[in-house]
């Protein structure tokens, strides 16, 4: 089991590039209505996908009993995750966008001001840091025969 | 807008806890053939959630043109997350659990296994950092009524 020290999640060299940035945001003191309601989490999940510029390819949400929503929205881009503790005012939420085109901060700012987070944090993680010439071989796929016979 | 350290997430204090574990993957020269099989990379996120003693919800998955999976494991215990780069042999793995019931590194060694990853890594954050006077309020459940009115 390799366990890896935060730096390496977050530092590149030269000569590697990442494929995405993964946004870990801490929503605590949010309105605990808003957080047990799986119509509004879901919407406003959905609304922080479409805010940051990501394309929608799936959804599903689940309503705890007694409270306490999960949720997930998937993007061409990777995912938006979200889990809330209506009962302490927190969420977790998960921003993991691939690509230039959409930005994870963006859906961040929209979720406080919608959860009405009077405290959160987040930090940032860069995943799938490979080297450049890794980065090359994906400009000749691999064999689609093979996938199909497999 | 507050970017935490990375260590702001994994050293709670005496007088807190966590209400979770996120271990972030990171699986690199792995089968291309597996990652790029939705039915077997479905299967597999099913079965690491069941390895590591948790209670699947719900699951979403996605087979991306030309190719890539993406999909979700929605888990009583929050969820288990992935994105395939099949021609890269790399795939982007979250493994977030809560309570102790369940241990986010089994499903990482399953995975591991699974999609013959020759090397991988990854790091722990703990989510959900809040006082234990906080937890203390959680026995105190909110209004219900006001959550219905809402």
């Amino acid at each position: 089991m390799t366990y890896s020290t935060l730096e390496t999640f977050n530092n590149p060299t030269e000569d590697e590039v990442y494929l995405g940035r993964h946004v870990l945001a801490e929503f605590f003191e949010c309105d605990p209505n808003t957080l047990n309601s799986m119509d509004k989490v879901e919407k406003y999940m959905v609304d922080a996908a479409l805010e940051c510029g990501a394309t929608i390819v799936q959804k599903c949400f689940h309503m705890f009993n007694p409270y306490g929503v999960s949720g997930v929205v998937i993007i061409s881009e990777s995912h938006l995750a979200i889990h809330t503790w209506p009962e302490l005012g927190y969420a977790a939420v998960d921003l993991f966008t691939c690509g230039s085109k959409c930005d994870p901060k963006v859906a961040y700012e929209f979720l406080k001001n919608k959860f009405s987070s009077k405290r959160a944090n987040f930090t940032e993680l860069k995943r799938g840091i490979i080297s450049k010439e890794t980065m090359k071989v994906s400009e000749r796929p691999f064999e689609i025969m093979e996938q199909i016979q497999s």
